[in-house]
């Protein structure tokens, strides 16, 4: 699509403006109403943009709101070529490749700031719970085949959320500076069971 | 010791004023220079009391700062018994005990007005950090013993952590509704195995 190939409705894909006019309403929209009931049309008109535009910069709503989140991947490319191939294993999949993430300097400040921004307005709080139930949880629990799949999921969530935020967010030793590899060979068994073994 | 017992320091056990005066003392401190560092004496000296009174009001420091945070129940008094028993079944034992408290809907508000204090006041969290260190994965790294204590009870307590928030603080469904004795089930042998198999 070139700049020079619409002339209605006033933003084009050129205008140095337009992403971050989109950006801003999706903002705005996701702490009103939260992920699952912002569309992105309705962030297209807050915006002035025709929605093909939006898609045109973001592709999907995730990727909407990973770059709200000012996030530089969308969670949902991580997980998914990690779900694609099956259960087995899939606890110490996830683990290396998250930890990975975090490990990253640059993606780890990305996500520290995404969590005190989060902690710091209260009204950005639903959306991002949403967020993780839909696109983490909830394309974790659909490989899931064991039964209470929805439980199973949360359950990997609470000890990965644990997890992440002792180890990166408030830095508790000996866990902050173990090597990756060591702490998916102590985590890892905790996810896989939780994934397949009897509840 | 009588209200006319003592008479040089000014306040009294009797004084309905001493243990508010000592409370707001405390937490100045721990504010100030978080939970390892702060002695008793030093908060007596700020309230204007002799150390003894603190120790008559609140016997121990753990004592005062879950006073100081509006807790019910020191819990050192709640973790000591069950480390008492050893670490056969420990994981078990903590686990439903710690979410039998939860589930008590006045501790809960207690623990949840903790929660959302510390969340709003940075200059709180250092010393509940270093209170959970020491009072919490101390004590529990002290019973542990297979290699590397310390890591053990940090690994206990990212899942309890995680779990803690996703079931109380967040209200993550199907966690949240779960018969106490499903989550302890489901999650007791994460904790055990933490606690004595191989990393």
């Amino acid at each position: 699509m070139s700049s020079t190939s619409r002339r209605s409705r006033g933003r084009r894909p050129g205008d140095s403006g337009t992403r971050e006019a989109i950006l801003a309403a999706a903002r705005g929209r996701f702490a009103a109403s939260g992920y699952d009931r912002t569309r992105i049309r309705d962030v297209a008109a807050d915006a002035g943009v025709d929605p093909a535009l939006v898609h045109y910069f973001f592709k999907t709503k995730d990727g909407l709101f990973a770059a709200a989140m000012q996030l530089p991947l969308r969670p949902a490319e991580v997980i998914g070529p990690l779900l694609a191939e099956g259960v087995s294993g899939l606890g110490e999949r996830v683990l290396r490749r998250v930890l990975a993430l975090w490990d990253d300097e640059d993606y780890r400040e990305s996500l520290l700031a995404m969590v005190h921004s989060v902690t710091a307005q209260p009204e950005a709080q639903l959306a991002l719970r949403e967020f993780i139930t839909r696109e983490l949880r909830g394309r974790l629990a659909s490989v899931i085949q064991a039964d209470r799949p929805e439980l199973r999921a949360t359950l990997c969530g609470s000890q990965m959320a644990g997890l992440l935020v002792a180890r990166y967010v408030v830095g508790v030793e000996p866990l902050a500076s173990l090597e990756r590899e060591e702490v998916v060979r102590a985590v890892a068994p905790t996810l896989q069971r939780y994934l397949e073994d009897p509840l």
